[in-house]
């Protein structure tokens, strides 16, 4: 590995904080030795997880003091205003100062996203940020976006998460024109509301590989590359599924455990099931790009556990490799007249 | 059985015509002996797949001839305009007329939801239709409405969707008072568009059991009775639902053919995974109710097969002998000066 890498972590973010933000980190500077780690938080609460894993600092794990942590149900204008020495705060002025190549955090969405918003700035034409992440398909993967930065979006910001998608698909998978879809209610240009109709007009004019619209099963049967919608629908998708492959796990280990001839069947299919459970297990997606910002920004999902939070710093470090920071900049500068 | 339901049913709709329809007609009848039927439509064409069954026409089995076929892909407001002998206008015109208790169509939503709209008009109070169906959740199933009919909503037409679906739930199901949710990006109150937080209003004062905020995961979870949406969202619900089962079936499926070892676990498995996939037939949950309308109307998915056409006859059966279309009246009479 040539390049080092230096990822800011807001070790107080999520759920559990550092009870899993530390062990997640450990596990990553074990696997990836061209990454380092600055921990930014209560120097007290992460030295106590350091401890009990008998790990000592070193020049690719620091820690850097923040002494305010923002709650997960904290409006985000008041984290804004209020505290400006929160450990998410802290991590993102590390992206913006160059102390660190992006920022991992599993806090208050809304608040990270505003925070980011303030410290990094948008990209010149990027009018609002996205938040991007993969789901699997069925022979791989595929970039959705936006999944909740925003609830109403108009033609022009649905038309600027296609190109954003469409660069990101292409910097981290390295495909050369990624087709991207335009969710909708159905494959006829007639159908959907007027906002979509006009952003698939923009989509199509563009220089991007526009496939034209899609339907929500098209995610999973790997259609496209990118997806786009607006943040309140990509949520809905994105939670809906998270229920339904909840509800499918459950039924079928409900089924295999009825009696003892099932019982014994789960026994002999035990690693055909463990195969698709690790499949389908969503913490091996964890991790959306905050797109848009002058500045690398991750968010892991607020109740990922430790294996969760490493993949999502993973994610991270690929970004990085990648350079989907400088394409997105490259390839915005030069549509910026036609946006 | 003491009463006699008669249901009228598109024969020519859906992507198979009578091909489909006239089959699944026969095996309700076979297994309901209250239930009579009128297939509308092209006499030739449903004759011919009457014969092949060796079927003689009776008293609870007739034929009502129109000329027209409304197509797939043909735009509502010409279906409306030009074919006024379509099978799925006499089939409604039936309705109106009291000829039939309710309507059936495999059709054309778009031609459908018009053509019902225009011949039986809404019910007092109520602004439009909506498309509601029965989603399967862990433990039971939970209605889902707007399903595509409306794809801007404002609050009032959610609140009055609530105020549907409840009565719907009450009536099929039994329940006293059956909860509703709100589908949005969080549960807390401060999240969502204006529409949706209008909404929330208007459910929270009004007499129907509103839970509150519900998040895509709650469907699965069986959290409520009732999700509320507009109908873009609740078409991507859908439709992103019926994606993720179908890969998941496809990866189960692949997993288990992947070698001998996996092949002979699923030979010992299949009885288990033969009742998973029973579980989560989508067939059975064919059969969506188009609410707000002076009489009775069931939309089938249009790629229906004879098995799940007839799960819709069933399902439209049952709303007939439950009352709902009384009880949605009365309900709204009752509410009307609130509204």
């Amino acid at each position: 590995m040539r390049v080092n890498i230096t990822i800011a972590v807001d070790a107080m973010g999520g759920d559990y904080g550092p009870e899993v933000t530390v062990p997640a980190v450990l596990d990553l500077l074990d696997r990836d030795h061209g990454v380092s780690v600055i921990l930014v938080g209560v120097p007290g609460r992460i030295e106590a997880v350091l401890r009990r894993s008998q790990t000592v600092l070193s020049a690719r794990l620091q820690i850097l003091a923040a002494t305010e942590v923002v709650a997960m149900d904290e409006p985000p204008a008041q984290a804004l205003k209020n505290k400006k020495d929160s450990s998410m705060r802290v991590a993102i002025n590390l992206v913006r100062d160059g102390g660190a190549a992006c920022c991992v955090s599993a806090g208050n969405t809304g608040a990270l996203m505003a925070t980011a918003r303030f410290v990094l700035k948008m990209m010149p034409g990027i009018e609002r940020p996205a938040i991007a992440t993969t789901l699997p398909t069925i022979n791989g993967h595929v970039y959705v976006l936006d999944l909740g930065a925003n609830v109403d979006c108009n033609a022009e910001h649905l038309y600027q998460f296609g190109i954003m998608g469409s660069i990101l698909a292409s910097a981290v998978d390295g495909k050369e024109r990624p087709s991207v879809g335009l969710l909708n209610i159905g494959h006829e240009a007639i159908k959907g509301s007027e906002v979509i109709k006009q952003a698939a007009e923009l989509l199509r004019n563009s220089p991007i590989n526009f496939h034209g619209n899609v339907e929500g099963d098209d995610i999973y049967r790997g259609t496209v590359d990118v997806v786009v919608c607006d943040g309140f629908v990509g949520n809905v998708v994105l939670k809906t599924s998270e229920g339904l492959a909840w509800m499918m796990v459950q039924i079928i280990r409900r089924e295999f455990s009825k009696n003892l001839v099932s019982r014994l069947a789960a026994l002999i299919a035990l690693p055909v099931l463990n195969r698709f459970r690790r499949h389908m297990d969503p913490r091996q997606y964890n991790g959306a790009s905050l797109l848009g910002l002058k500045g690398l920004v991750i968010k892991s999902h607020g109740g990922a556990d430790a294996y969760a939070f490493r993949h999502a710093l993973q994610y991270a470090a690929s970004e990085v490799r990648s350079n989907v920071l400088g394409r997105i900049e490259a390839s915005v500068m030069q549509l910026e007249p036609s946006i």
